[in-house]
């Protein structure tokens, strides 16, 4: 099969013209004005669209018992959501608890995706216990591809692993060249502060940042630094949603640390307001300096915040400003989702009388590049390279699938997104394509969808349609590249 | 005339590949594997080479009346120089004195290349008084293509402006959308710390550096950066020489201001040593990380130092470190020379029994790249990509240049720079373009060198050789971007 | 003359003990437990009282000829405020305009106290001029007691002076051993800023703060910093409000800088909505932490605000506390006033159409000890300690004073001041013995005042009563002593 | 009995004047000029001479089992050792071990002095576990006069706790208001360093100090930090040796942290080269800025340096002018020793194969006046003041001794140093009263010494030599002062 994409404006990372690509099968072997295809070859005319690297997400949840409970999505639902959202590789944490055994996990996780997936997709693999014999399965799974690891500092018991464990993990991690991505958080400050806040009765989900303030997540990004400096590792600091914590990386770059971190795309459009369930509405052009809390101003907090509870929690508006700042200057990386769906009902609300079960996440994963395209590149927060460059091609480039995604060159995997910047609508869970109650953001108007999103040359959703096919996805193989 | 350059590794700020390029005139018309070409084609067989997009030196001196003398490099020698060491693109100082008027300057500086230079120009326009009369100047020669300003805190009388000059240009650069380039050095310390180290019997060229401390480069930084912060200016420090400077532009993007940092290859490769006259060789690699002064460190201070006297001034070496590490984790944008050919005798040697009197500048124009790519790439402190965007594609698109140069797409220039990473030599003054005595990098060994280098599609260079047509390079016009 | 106070609890910047006093003439000649007094004595029974040592307010304005008025008190009804206040010692900024001589500048300020003025005082040598013949006059003025100048990179033209003027100001403070107190506000872009909100019809007392924002204040702090590292010379920035421009002052202290940060009572209590006139009552104590704007949210920025037009001006609440904060940690050395009292009729108002019209002040000398007590002391901020330190001890180790004054020490002046913590009463404008026509602080509450006042020996204050004889103060003599 | 001392210039943390001090019983009860004395009493003439409040120590070891042994002073020889130092004041860590009781560890602490020591004492209780009974345990000790405790954040196993324990300490230090003394350095990470250093064959004393970079207490800092900022306790950072670690407690304090800094005599005069067993002289003033080794450069680490060895360790010399700095500025607040003596042949040299079996500890308790005096303010480093804070009043403040120690006033016990500034000797092992087989200060002169110390009231040490009586020291009842 081939297919030939005419008059597309290309915009990568680095580079923004008008050329015709030509697609031969998975991958792409022409770009050039004035291609023609053979026959039976499927053309498709880009006039008056971009034409952008398929996204990549590289921070995402689909089988996630958590909570004693399972995120909503299974890899049919959740490709085809993240396909029609223009993300084409997803890369999962793979989490084990404490008593599990790496390879069965890694087993377990990529089962199932396996002949499911519609769209690529890899694994960070979790390390949540550190002994010879895990460190033996680790070898193992990166042999298999997989290369990059994922440790909490958070979640004691049950994720979080001890200080000792980080050393090792770090240093094995250093030998083999993989990257560890790291939930910094500090696990017994959380646990502490949640024991005093619900102690005092403070119980709604309003509650549920002052249990893990900025101070918690700076302490996580400080500790991990220290081990980084003395162990040599490239680490990668997930969901960082604080300026605070920016501050910690950005002065331990500065003394030599290999550290990049990643933001995720809630902290970008929501605040504290959202899980006090005083707002619902997209931020303003106007008001995203101010510090109101918009128009709802007189309501009281209430559990609709449950739908806003994720770790590290939306923050002060003030953090958006400082992160959008990172970003325009490459000092964050990525923009991912930490895509975790929980039913509003029945979920969501199995924290109602406390706030520490509330299960964690905003589901996002089909949003993503439309709300960092008409809330940041529309509102002149960053430019059309900064958004393809941290939705795709960082986290090819840092988690060893570069050049074959992440960027639209010879060769590459012809992972291509058609752009319609002229496209005008709104987001609704009604027609959302994941598989949950609610949207984070009904009602928001987007300025701008994916017209046509293709996986290794196969067209895989149309104009916010899934038209592809499943278990058409594939396990990538991923080198080490960090020595 | 048409070129095909074939089965080269096509290296870009964000790409790298394997494939052909064919160049239809002066544009990159097909990007393509198997390409052939109409007979009467030129065609290189680039295997085994890096393709690069011509690089662009942002910050160079080929006319400069200064310190009562004039540089020696012409446009036909500073054209070649550039051209046989991979620069395409040169964007020089026009620097005027207070008293002259900024349009007879521009003529001034323009005549110099124009019809003269084998590569593409274009001018900073410099801002050495600021009044009506000049600002309707101003207007003009953006009008005419010139997109960027150049301002000095430091040459008091000279060049330097007054607050309320600073802050006039600022505005109307905000105004036309214009990036001011400016050189951050407090002129009222440097002039005080001068006498008192001449009065004090302080003459050597080791006096320099002891004249213009770090802190005296800090303060300008940090006045530009409030000044900057209050019009909304666009601003780009050039020739960022410390640390110390490079953290007050950091704290200042955090809060907002629009600063983007130039290093220049000096700063990368030399230290205060060389300004003593106490080190000639290259740095060590396992000494890049000593204080040590290096194999010569029983010799006294000696004006051999003054080939080495610029400003700012070589710093010690903890600062290479620094910057070396800004770059990989592009806090600082680009790398140019500054470069200003004075001889050794007869011009440096003005200042024998004064320093101040030294004319200032390190002749690089020729070595930038082999430099980077030697003592960048090579040692392992940046990566190619790093290498190109900082000697590239970063001064194109602050610039206005972006696309047309900076980097290798379908419709840009063929500007190209096919690079032998096999080649090894060494530099000398003997055997260099730059029309001056002496080289700062004598003997210094090189691992790699351009093959070939195109202009618009026109071989202008070829192994270390000038082979073009003087008078083909252009001046370039340029659009107003930062708005 | 002598007098016993018994029985009072003795609190310095160190010890807290009961003692009685005993001073025969002017000093204090005993201090023990049990003291009698010989015939004819005084004697004071300070049971449950504090005794301070005389406070000190190191920056006031007594004869101010400023913005084409003047300020309304004289020495009479100057020292008569600040003795009810407690402070028994003024040191007041002689602030000739530029073109003014020196000496002759200081001859004119001192007759104003000389022989009138009820209490102890000196003066800040203004430098707003240097040439040969300033330098030779400020050291015979330096010979004459005045160990201290005072300069301004604030108000252009009228105080300011230049780059040049500044190192060389700084340089013989150095080689006199005196210290430079300084106002640090960058006065080109308070001139831009106040030109450009005035072009835009911003006119009221709301935009004094924008037109000098806290990167102003920062700038100028950094700027004096970097000329005191090359000088060497001792430092004290007055009138500091704003964290940044405390922590700009502190980096420069880590690498060695000998400076020391004042701030004035106002910026404790009050901000930037009693300048917008938006606010009028104390801080809450609850409020304190908060943001909000308090009680009267709902008001427009009206011209009452011009009351609290000083400069720098008041900031955003979370200024105050990093003051407080500062003060408690002694980061900030003192506790001043500014004192510089304008009527709201028919001086304040000239600016109705104009902020940069409105003279400059916010009149509290004879409120400052009673506002720290209150509100810093009786609210937790700082202790009784600090009380002391920060507005009686630094400032006369800082200028020359100690110990003849600043502590209560056996032959230290006998400046004492019994205080009374069980005192509550409402500050009132029919009250004050300042003259002026309001009282910023009009009915705020306060907790303690003092009870008796002496200096020398002699007492001047009682009950907030002004009991003594005006030409008692003399000026003191002070000895430079930082070398 | 009762004693007069005659003509002294009294030196407190913030005065300084003449004056007899008469002391009746243990107190002062009279401080006055042309004081007479009953018969019988003894009258010392300090003309000439300074007269401090005694000193206090805040950090020492006496009592110590340690790395499988135990420091060699007993309270007889420490207690003579601190008061011919000029140190009256003792405050001992008491350190069980995890399993130890926290009741029995105090009494057996208690034992080793009670009876036998010529000086005051109290303890910081060490808190190495924490649960129910520790808790009861503690809130008894408090009960009974300590008002402080000790926790490690390193020596994992022995000492150290872990965060959950760390939250709760400080939120019942909080809660009783005594504050917490910690050891900040990261246990895992020395013993991961440890562990990789000795595997390396790196077992010299010189390789301690890369076991313990300063990265690994500034994390150690930064942790407690946090901790202190959400529990709101007080906290002291015991024996700080860099600029990073203060740094990173200044930055707290700024956002209200309630933290005070300790550093200790050894960082103050000695650097890294002397536990590399390159340097045995004391600092040459015009070398205290250099980087030099000094004048034995040309040896080989060797194991001398053991004598030097202690946690956290020496560092290079920058560290040094850093920490001076923030003693003048007063951001750090005390300066004690860590006096842990053990003798070079039979214990030191326990760990010639292996430098983590060193036992740690450079004696000083006998020294450290003389040093600060002599290296501190004698070379102009801090004032008079400063040492005499640092040295006494704030340890006083901070630990509840306040005013009955720490300062010269009425009431306060008779704990007086009369101080010989003309006195000049050496440091001596031969000479000195600790018990310990060298000196780590062989041959360093001294320009300064007590030349009569009382401990209420009574001489105990006179001119070098003890003269007073063992046993006369008592437990000082403390109370909590930190709410």
């Amino acid at each position: 099969m081939s297919l030939l994409i005419k008059n597309g404006q290309i915009t990568t990372a680095a580079d923004q013209y008008f050329a015709d690509i030509y697609c031969e099968g998975e991958t792409i072997s022409a770009i050039g004005r004035g291609l023609s295809a053979p026959a039976g070859s499927e053309v498709i005319d880009a006039s008056g669209m971009f034409v952008f690297p398929g996204f990549i997400d590289p921070h995402v949840h689909i089988y996630l018992p958590f909570m004693g409970t399972f995120s909503k999505d299974t890899y049919a639902s959740g490709s085809r959501a993240a396909l029609v959202g223009g993300t084409t590789t997803l890369i999962e944490m793979c989490c084990p608890i404490r008593r599990d055994e790496p390879l069965a996990a890694f087993n377990l996780w990529n089962s199932q995706a396996d002949g499911v997936s519609a769209c690529d997709y890899s694994f960070h693999m979790g390390v949540t216990r550190f002994d010879d014999s895990v460190e033996k399965q680790l070898r193992e799974i990166v042999g298999r591809g997989i290369a990059s690891f994922k440790i909490f500092l958070a979640y004691k018991g049950a994720f979080g692993i001890d200080d000792t464990e980080l050393f090792h993990v770090l240093r094995l991690a250093k030998e083999l060249g993989v990257i560890v991505t790291a939930h910094c958080e500090n696990e017994t400050l959380v646990a502490e502060l949640q024991r005093r806040l619900l102690a005092d009765g403070k119980t709604g989900p309003e509650w549920h940042e002052p249990s893990r303030p900025t101070c918690v997540e700076t302490e996580g990004v400080h500790h991990l630094m220290t081990f980084a400096e003395l162990t040599g590792a490239h680490v990668y600091i997930v969901h960082t949603s604080s300026d605070d914590a920016i501050q910690a990386a950005v002065a331990a770059r500065r003394r030599g640390v290999n550290v990049w971190i990643e933001t995720v795309v809630p902290y970008l459009v929501l605040d504290e307001t959202y899980a006090q369930g005083l707002s619902t509405n997209p931020p303003q052009r106007a008001a995203s300096h101010s510090t109101a809390a918009g128009d709802e101003g007189k309501k009281k907090p209430n559990f609709n915040g449950a739908k806003y509870v994720m770790s590290p929690p939306l923050r002060a508006r003030r953090h958006q400003d400082a992160i959008w700042n990172a970003l325009a200057s490459r000092v964050v990386s990525t923009i991912a989702t930490d895509h975790a769906p929980f039913d509003f009902k029945g979920q969501k609300d199995m924290g109602r009388d406390d706030f520490s079960k509330i299960p964690n996440g905003i589901p996002s994963i089909e949003d993503r590049v439309n709300l960092v395209y008409t809330y940041g590149v529309k509102r002149g927060r960053i430019d059309l390279h900064t958004l393809v460059d941290s939705c795709s091609t960082q986290a090819a480039r840092l988690f060893g699938l570069f050049p074959r995604k992440g960027t639209i060159a010879l060769g590459s995997d012809a992972d291509l997104v058609v752009y319609d910047p002229n496209y005008r609508g709104q987001i609704s869970q009604k027609a959302q394509q994941m598989n949950v109650d609610y949207s984070a953001f009904e009602g928001w108007p987007i300025e701008g969808r994916p017209s046509l999103v293709t996986v290794r040359g196969r067209i895989q959703a149309q104009d916010g349609k899934f038209v592809g096919e499943l278990g058409f996805g594939k396990l990538l193989q991923r080198q080490p590249t960090h020595f």
